[in-house]
């Protein structure tokens, strides 16, 4: 092979539509629920001073896609750093392009958390928070206002430039209106989806600020020495779903879920199936857990190769 | 990341020299025996109609190289192939490029090859023997060839085509000169060192023609179901090496080797410390159990990316 087809983060972002990245992620669900996406838990190598991450996996149904991401863990960072992501046909094992970047990693996350806002909100839910304002915040935002339609977006973040950057940047970007609030508790308090996007490994709220009927989203940390989520939410929840069981179950370090918890907990591919699993009322408080399914990013690969490259 | 160098096979096979190769596996398995090479076993991953397998690893001593190579398992084949190399740098996590091809692969197998060659036949072998006319026995030869001053070599396999067509190609280029043979039996009876580097599932000789004081190398399948090499040349051989341990136990399937031969089987890197462990008198068998030690991809792409990118 002598050429293929790459895609750096500058070719991504500049041209995407958060509708693929859903339809994308739509098409992943429902072969995870027909069985047919292979998604294994990560695989950890040691490299040095960091690690190498692989996540692997394959849609071999209707998208017929194969393939892994690959991320480093070293603790620097910078313009000579990517994480890699390769797709090929899972039925001929052709190789179909590379993308160069971080794009793919941070949209099917925020892929994953629109459908999942879109299935277990409320049906009238007009408010989405945000707790967090990186590059995960941003995509989850984009996703979740494309499923769904917000009436207004509130941010908050600690650092107020971050907040006040993130909110006029998204703000210009059209509807729905979206402005930083100095303090965590009205995003909270007024949420009908909060969406938690940070790195904290301490709970980023009060739990009694959540209202009934609030569907929580924990991108975070989720460990039980380090979680971003009040572990009281998971004691509230009435229902608690998750991209992947087996990621989930399969953490490095001992989850924030306990053994009951988990148990009662259902993948997200499930309440596409069967909507019972998930909210069932106006007044319950829904949890999605976004811990990464395998396999995800292939299907957006293969469907950014489709469309730009 | 906008842009990394990226490697063909067309690029590597144009330009390196095998003195590359088997210095870049000098250097590894120097890492190896410092403990310095990560090298876990590989990772395979069920991808529609075939598999995708990993070899990680990383060289986190002087070679300073962290990466993988995948390959894949598909029935089909083609122009629209490729296995993928990548290199990373292991202090600093930084991308260093791509290697987009099979030259690495076989390279590496080569080098490793002339390695164990170099380490193991006696001292004053002349004549190199091979089994096998395909895409390994090329660079099996061309490493051998490079690590030692061998007179002359001798090809047998079952295709005149092939067998003719590989002697006539070596020989072109330069000393030492090639031949085929028509009998496998004088390519044996003759190899002060023998090569078997085919894909067959039965013995490719008959261990009779075995003369004391030859070492062998086995590249091909080394199952208890199926294997190129006759199952007596391990009770006959006076020393086994192999390129990892942990690779060669580490087998999908049930090995050739008993458990007792596992437990007196020693690494290269071990031999190459203390050569004790290897030959002891020139009318000892030895025996190289090629495994493809994990981790070598990658310091051979980093080699090959700093002489050609």
């Amino acid at each position: 092979m002598t050429s293929f087809p790459i895609l750096t983060d500058g070719d991504v972002y500049s041209s995407f539509e958060y509708e693929w990245v859903l339809e994308a992620m739509r098409e992943a669900f429902v072969e995870r629920a027909a069985g047919t996406l292979e998604a294994p838990p990560r695989w950890r190598v040691d490299a040095g001073e960091g690690e190498l991450v692989f996540t692997a996996g394959a849609a071999t149904g209707a998208v017929n896609a194969a393939g892994f991401r690959v991320y480093e863990t070293f603790p620097e960072t910078g313009a000579d750093h990517t994480a890699l992501v390769a797709v090929f046909d899972a039925t001929t094992g052709a190789f179909e392009g590379l993308l160069a970047g971080y794009a793919v990693g941070g949209l099917r996350t925020g892929g994953i958390g629109g459908v999942a806002v879109d299935a277990l909100a409320p049906d009238d839910a007009q408010t989405l928070g945000v707790l967090g304002s990186g590059f995960q915040a941003r995509s989850q935002v984009g996703a979740a206002c494309t499923a769904r339609s917000f009436s207004d977006v509130q941010v908050y973040s600690p650092t107020p430039e971050h907040r006040d950057s993130f909110a006029t940047k998204l703000d210009d970007e059209g509807d729905p209106s979206v402005r930083a609030l100095e303090d965590a508790e009205p995003v909270v308090r007024e949420a009908d989806a909060l969406l938690c996007a940070t790195d904290s490994t301490g709970p980023v709220f009060d739990p009694d600020w959540l209202e009934a009927g609030t569907h929580v989203t924990t991108i975070g940390p989720k460990y039980r020495d380090a979680h971003e989520l009040p572990p009281a939410v998971l004691e509230r929840a009435d229902a608690i779903a998750t991209d992947s069981l087996p990621q989930l179950e399969a953490g490095d370090r001992p989850s924030l879920l306990s053994n009951d918890q988990l148990d009662r907990t259902v993948e997200l591919a499930e309440v596409l199936e069967s909507p019972d699993c998930g909210r069932d009322g106006a007044d319950e408080i829904t949890l999605f857990c976004s811990v990464g399914l395998a396999g995800t990013e292939v299907v957006l690969g293969k469907r950014l190769l489709a469309e730009l490259a």
